[in-house]
């Protein structure tokens, strides 16, 4: 289709021509092309723009374009420079003249800004959806192995004794604030530029309040320019994806290391396991290496956009057509990197055995031997150098904090009584962990209450009315 | 002072501890560490954890201490590792054991990550008077100058005739959405982390609701884990910072561009323009540039703290003592570049008269011509070639469109009547676009209300009860 | 092919094969795969380790596979992971046993880094010809219009007139050290991994010198574990698109200004300009904008790498299967746009008249005016101030320092002579800067001589025996 | 001193003065600035532009302001807007009106151009024996721990034993390429902008070619817009930290690893070790987590400059002050960063013995039995699935492979003779691995000859004469 002919007497070559096509990157959103195009036609019709013939001509005539999509797509002409111009080709091929009012009072300004936003929130949408999945199996796996004693650690040492399940809750904390900003996301994108016309409005009674109620935004946005040049939104889902991403990969990069031989806190199940070409032996965590990896990539694609973004003066510049790759790529890999990590923890065998053993290793009793001391009068910064003796001790002669007699403790202080051999064991030091938020079994068990609660909050919130199709 | 020194048989040379000090990025937090070690001490004597006595003569010490640093600080040892062992040394040489008792049920991990959230509560409210401040500007800009035409540009090609109060108001919006951006990065920093100890909680029975209603936080942290090792919310800052600066880089583009002789848009004040050390006549929109150029250095301090976050186990690592000086520099940097841009804003020269006679040029009345011949009937595509057309003609003949016949125009079309060559002139084209959000005088007064109205609600989010100082 | 299938029970399903195959991203190496392949094979025969019969059929069957490559390729089988096992299970599928025998002291870890490294060599020699076609064309353009005379910017601001042909040289030296940093990937590439196999070398007898010859590389490796796990090659490569990207961009973006109605100093070939859906007069640098744009992904494709690089402990992890899109698309990318902005520059329309009427706007001569005064004794500060004061007369009075007589000149200091008026025009102040590396004719001249000399210089570089094919 | 005041009615303010300073980002290269103003005055005085009274005045000036500097630097004035004016008006407070005439034939442009450049070479040659010492260290570590047997990994799981002298020098050969990187940044740096003036040269006549010697510069820039618009060589040597960094993020993760009480390989010296200010048992290997995370701040010094570059136009913008702070910090933390993991792995001690017991584990021998079978005749794809076989029977019966039988050999393939269970040793394996590159005892010697010599060579390198002076 001859979009801007009438000015030129030249045309762009084949390469050139491809070069600027942005096709590929829009396949993604025809659907929503077309819902923006049926809500302009049908406003156009209810402003007396254009006839109600006009309209439902152009009505069915994407209706039918949509249903050809669905089932599979058609050939595009290669002269189609994007897929607003494929599909309005398509259009006036199908049923003439009506085709070519159908942009009336429009630019491709505001129906690519259109397109674009139905399809973030779509993106959002599908991506609350794999958050809440993700989260509900973390839940699980925490519910499944309530009392699993294991190290915790800081500095990758060991430092005191927690529940795994406390440690798989830590990540559904991170998982909510993903949902808040996933849904924050989506907000940004809820606004409606349709209308906007190139980026001054147009001259025709165009009712931008009737096509924000068609397509299901919240408002309308209140100027132009800003609605034709605005990628806020898009940043904000990268954004998301990003920080979504970084949490996947502490959580993988912990897999990892329970994988390997010297931890041996977990095995993954075959299915989410790869073996090697030369070694026979090999069963590696693949999946979990593979989304720790594309953590870079959904970094590299926000990093993209922001550089893209910067120093354009207004309103519309060619440069945001990058603007659609990178998003979509961001949304899919987090989407796939969220199910494909549930489907590992939902298989994967814990060994709690192993887990326990460690748990009593490295001296993790030591801060519960200083508080001993504390709660007997001693300030604790006395305790704690009495107690790094005591540990120096021990590393000298091959011991451990359970291994030392009363006497022993008493040559360190005599504040310490009989009872300090007792209860150094790690369930019990985890477990005395017990005021809000700590490690201690009653405390979890709370934790895991209010994780339920808010885990249910926010499906109802994704459960709530949503007109959009997938997005994929 | 000797933090852990018991298990310890050597210490760390000059260059080591320096490598390892974080003093210096911390020093900015110290009121809010003395916050925060107030309200712990308070919460330990109402559990009877500690004296009324002790808590008391750790009080007066930390309130001396904090009239110190108000006052302009004190020298630091340089064995202080960090701030909060800086404090603590300072309050216990003062005050004697009662200062040994402080850390009693607290780890630096948590008492770390409560600093930094107080402070990046701070940070945010600093940031949100900030952009309250710019936009106030903006608004003020855009209705001293209502009906100032200019061209509204496309690919920086004249596109259609627009208020320039409509182009100063695109930027109102975009910094509205910033305070959005900023108010959920305080909404993410405010949970308190106290309480949750070095990873697990603590066996001493604390009171967390308590010192999260002293230190003013919305809620507690659920989890102990994921309190020490989340720094989500200075990315969250970053980030809000990030896209913020994207914005005033794309205004200060339009700041350089329109000072440039070629577009003489507008004359900076003197008191925002440099000179050159060899050329006399320069007069250099340097302010502009360099808060465009430091859009830079918000996005590496954004990049920095993903990267630095990738891959790290739980709970807490040393990594994480990189998030402090990045989100420092990103808000302090956003902080200044507002200030500089209003202040630019505030006082630069409109030249009415020079925008209104570029608005006139580069055809930007062909989308209106258009429109003529489709209300008239033609297909908005046929119009668009027919105008096309006629834009060729006026290039070879070096005339536009405004010096056309009627007979001319009717060469390209009959349906063009004598009417035609009224209402070319811009200021007419533009206020014509006066549907919702459009860029004519009355959509745009519309707009201007709509937006007073905006900031007033964001100035009654702003100006409610704040129980944090300054933070610089 | 059940590649590692004897230590396992259970398959993946069809969504994680998916998720974790690269078969789309290798699909672009195969022919550096097979030519690899090939190499072993001969090595394996030369070495006594396969027999000379089961090496002619792998390399019949190799053959073979790359012409139906070449001839358009051939349906991929789902459950082939990778570009690798594609390949050698056709080959085993074609000529049966031999082909099993094939990845004798080999391990996909060092097949696939020889392939990377192949390929990136290629991706090199591509764009190290891109880069001298750009750069051939830069020359050109400044040979044409070697005295036409423009205004020298900074800060956007006029400051003193050039000549258009040394702007442009500057952008050739800018590319010239692209072409150093695109040799330095080149040779950082160019080390023989195999023969490293999985991460540890290999039992078997291997001739690493032999495949290092065969397949053209530099040396072999000295480091198995090293060879497996670097891609700093890939880095490089990333790093030289994102540096000569933003080359591109500057140049870009002064194309963009230069095409605006304010500057209206070239006008862009419709070949390489587009129109608006809704403004029939648009004609938009949209091919500089998307260059420009472009900057951003290959910014991205670089903080990708490094980021999936950051923290990987050795040799092998799966994570490094991320680096294989982005150097493609950094690559390809910057090749593109190295090419459309050559056809750009190429058919441009430089417009002399109105560069040189603006050279002579905004005060240019001061600096001259200055150094009149220098030269005549004064100290360089106050001739700075004098002038200075002259501009500010200047602008009080709407007068350019052309139009002063020589009285008003006397009036702010009696140095001057009635001989400052004259000379004060653009061409002759651009043409007195003609010491090397100046704008004057005579050292825009020499400076073209120089630029061809070191242009044929990499031209005879590229020119050297290159044995790889075409990489696309 | 009034830099730009002729053509000024009002100033800045306080605020404004202090955003567009950049004094403190200044200040590291003022000798480099002193050096560059004395080569300049001695070529003005060469050409006879001044007196060689006036030369001799400002040198005896500039030196005396140089050691001033060196003793402990002076306070400057506040209305010194960069280190360029602080020192000249020093200068002409000093000496009077021959200080005023050293900006002759200069401009602020080249000479910021110029102290950038031999900042950045001192900057450069700091690194490259920073990056000396580390390889010194590495290298004596692998000498010193020739036959320590260890597993070798590829996905963090058992894959081969591998002597752990060739897996430090692995890392031996990334910083034998980062030497490559900073000689190549060096090399960038290596050219002389000065006579370039504003951006057009000047009409003085000026000999480039003795300040390009006086300064120990390589060449002068050929064409001077780009060379004062040019700042690649700091993004080169901001890449070239950047990636160096990344190598010292894959070393310290492992030496986080080994230090856990899950590896136990190696246990850090005190000297290199901190503890926890509640836990008085950890040992935290901080210092290794520290330079691990600061790889995100030098990732974020790369991307800003990269940002802060794209779409300038030319010639100079402001924009580029902020090229300073960021090349700055990169390089000095990748200085320190050198020096604090040289002195760790210099003090760490290793276990042997906990090394070797792990090599055995995770049946790390497969490849060797699969190699067994393939020496024997079966192709490989075959062995390997026999052998993957034997491994998941190991597993179910809670065997290692050097527990089985002959006979359980015999069972899986009648090919194994008895000698399959001699020669399963880690030790006896790793060393069977003796082709070039790879891990066995006698490829490992032999590596650490070339390692040798190439660091030798490297020494020399550096060792050559080297006009500048320390850079900090």
């Amino acid at each position: 289709m001859a979009l801007w002919g009438g000015r030129f007497e030249q045309g762009v070559d084949e390469f050139t021509q491809e070069f600027g096509a942005s096709l590929e990157a829009d396949k993604v959103m025809v659907q929503q092309d077309i819902r923006a195009s049926r809500a302009h036609a049908k406003m156009l019709a209810a402003q007396g723009i254009i006839s109600p013939e006009d309209q439902a001509a152009i009505d069915a005539g994407l209706a039918d374009i949509a249903d050809q999509m669905a089932a599979g797509g058609f050939a595009y002409d290669v002269n189609d420079e994007d897929i607003h111009m494929a599909v309005e080709s398509k259009l006036t091929a199908a049923i003439g003249t009506p085709g070519a009012r159908l942009h009336t009072g429009r630019s491709r300004n505001d129906q690519v800004a259109t397109d674009l936003r139905l399809y973030a929130k779509d993106l959002c949408r599908e991506l609350l959806e794999g958050n809440l999945g993700l989260r509900r199996v973390l839940l699980g796996v925490a519910k499944d192995n309530l009392d699993v004693v294991m190290p915790g650690y800081t500095h990758l040492q060991h430092a005191q004794p927690v529940l795994f399940s406390h440690h798989m809750l830590a990540y559904f904390w991170m998982f909510t604030r993903d949902f808040t900003r996933l849904s924050a996301a989506l907000r940004a994108a809820d606004a409606n530029p349709l209308g906007s016309a190139a980026l001054a409005g147009t001259t025709y009674p165009l009712d931008r309040q009737l096509t924000t109620e068609l397509l299901g935004f919240d408002h309308a946005i209140p100027n132009s320019m800003d609605a034709v040049s605005d990628r806020d939104y898009l940043l904000d889902l990268e954004y998301a994806c990003g920080v979504s991403m970084m949490h996947l990969s502490r959580l993988c990069e912990e897999i990892v290391l329970w994988s390997s031989t010297e931890f041996g806190f977990v095995t993954l199940s075959d299915a989410y396991s790869t073996g090697s070409s030369i070694m026979p032996q090999k069963k590696n965590p693949d999946f979990a290496e593979l989304a720790r990896g594309k953590t870079g990539r959904v970094y590299g694609d926000l990093m993209a956009l922001l550089t893209t973004m910067k120093g354009l003066p207004l309103a519309y510049n060619k440069d945001l057509q990058e603007c659609k790759e990178g998003p979509t790529d961001a949304a899919w890999t987090l989407h796939d990197c969220m199910a494909i990590v549930a489907g590992m923890l939902k298989t994967m065998t814990v060994h709690a055995n192993a887990m326990l053993a460690q748990a009593g290793r490295g001296f993790t009793a030591a801060t519960d031997v200083a508080d001993y001391l504390t709660k007997r009068g001693m300030p604790f910064r006395e305790a704690h150098e009495v107690v790094g003796k005591l540990v120096l001790y021990c590393e000298k002669h091959h011991k451990d904090l359970e291994d030392l007699t009363a006497d022993e403790f008493r040559a360190a202080s005599p504040l310490f009584d009989d009872d300090i051999t007792h209860d150094l064991d790690p369930a019990g030091i985890a477990n005395a962990r017990d005021t809000y938020g700590g490690t201690g079994h009653d405390a979890v068990v709370e934790q895991l209450d209010e994780a339920s609660s808010v885990l249910e909050r926010d499906e109802r919130q994704v459960a709530g009315p949503s007109p959009g199709e997938s997005a994929r």
